[in-house]
């Protein structure tokens, strides 16, 4: 039950195996009584404090947050918020759009020096409608992202909509991997936005896809809502 | 192309339609001249327009957060944030855990009297190992829920995990959806929680289910980390 950074990545660790075997608990649970139940839980809670202490690793992880649902921006700045918290300091580059003015600017403002937000997006590709300007702006984002992602003192670093930036070739793959190799140990990368290219995700410590499963406030005619959308 | 709320729900909307045959820019994009470029990416800024003109309705939203992947209460609290930076009032109930400790809560005290929080679950099943207890809980967590569902002060609720206090037995659907119906016109509620149950899913406004895709750092043996984690 030793851990082991070699082991090969996405094989079932024994002790996710043995969890998975208790199971959960619950009102749905099979036991007639409390002692079987409690006895269970009991299993299942060494299981659980063995998985802790088998994993004692720090480490900066590259995160990715893709798919066509809602929450990729959302869930980035919940870490953002959680990092602040912590009195740690946060960089966020926006690669796209102003997406968090002006709910979020308002709510972030509080945090002073400790956030630094450049927001150098410009719009979508048909406010814009110019590639060239585009590609600027995104080499522009890029180049302070590159600031940020070699500094030690900063914790988070937050490349919103930067998967968008990939997918429309205004930048590179490589050029992004390579700038994600710059980070000191312990420093936490997110890269939010539809469309991560597949050598992305290999390249990251954790990818969760947002699928939207419903989405039928659109067809109602809902209008974009403050607190929701922006 | 008049928007109605009588259009049957998930049916494609003719400019989404619109929209998609367009498509977007980009440094991949087919033209190859600034002009003909510029001409499309004119054309489906008119429709970005209509669209917009075409959803005029404001209506509180039932927002579900659910799947396996990391992001469902990160995505939760960034709306939170949203909110409380348009100057709204927020209630956060949470169910299961007191996952929002300490990062969170360091950050959003700063909110005060902006933001009320409980942190009513106790624990994961096999922490409390005790069913009557946990159902005990879930029902206090509920009562506060009810508390803030009818408050029209109060611009979002969020409640926390309350997807796995269905999935585990401790509330009955029928009980939650009574209670969304509480909720005055304007008022929006997101669920968190892995397990959202089907009847949840229907009668909800948007739902986004966070797949993992990859999450190779539990195999490298990496503990929960502060900013990530909690």
């Amino acid at each position: 039950m030793t851990p082991s950074p070699q082991v090969p990545q996405e094989q079932e660790h024994p002790l996710d195996a043995a969890a998975a075997d208790l199971g959960a608990g619950g009102a749905m649970a099979p036991e007639q009584g409390t002692a079987a139940y409690r006895r269970r839980m009991e299993r299942r809670q060494q299981v659980q404090y063995q998985r802790v202490q088998a994993r004692q690793l720090e480490k900066g992880l590259r995160l990715v947050f893709t798919g066509q649902g809602k929450g990729k921006t959302t869930a980035g700045l919940g870490l953002v918020l959680r990092t602040l918290g912590h009195g740690e300091r946060v960089a966020v580059v926006q690669f796209i759009k102003g997406a968090w003015t002006p709910g979020e600017a308002k709510a972030l403002a509080v945090f002073g020096e400790q956030l630094r937000w450049h927001a150098l997006g410009e719009g979508f590709t048909w406010n814009t409608q110019d590639r060239q300007r585009d590609r600027e702006m995104v080499n522009r984002a890029w180049r302070q992202a590159c600031v940020y992602l070699p500094d030690a003192a900063v914790k988070l670093v937050l490349l919103d909509e930067i998967n968008v930036a990939l997918k429309l070739g205004y930048i590179s793959l490589e050029a992004v991997l390579a700038g994600l190799e710059q980070r000191p140990p312990l420093t936490h990368v997110a890269l939010t936005g539809r469309g991560a290219p597949p050598g992305l995700i290999a390249a990251a410590d954790l990818v969760t896809e947002m699928t939207m499963v419903r989405h039928p406030f659109r067809e109602q005619g809902v209008k974009a809502q403050a607190g929701i959308e922006y």
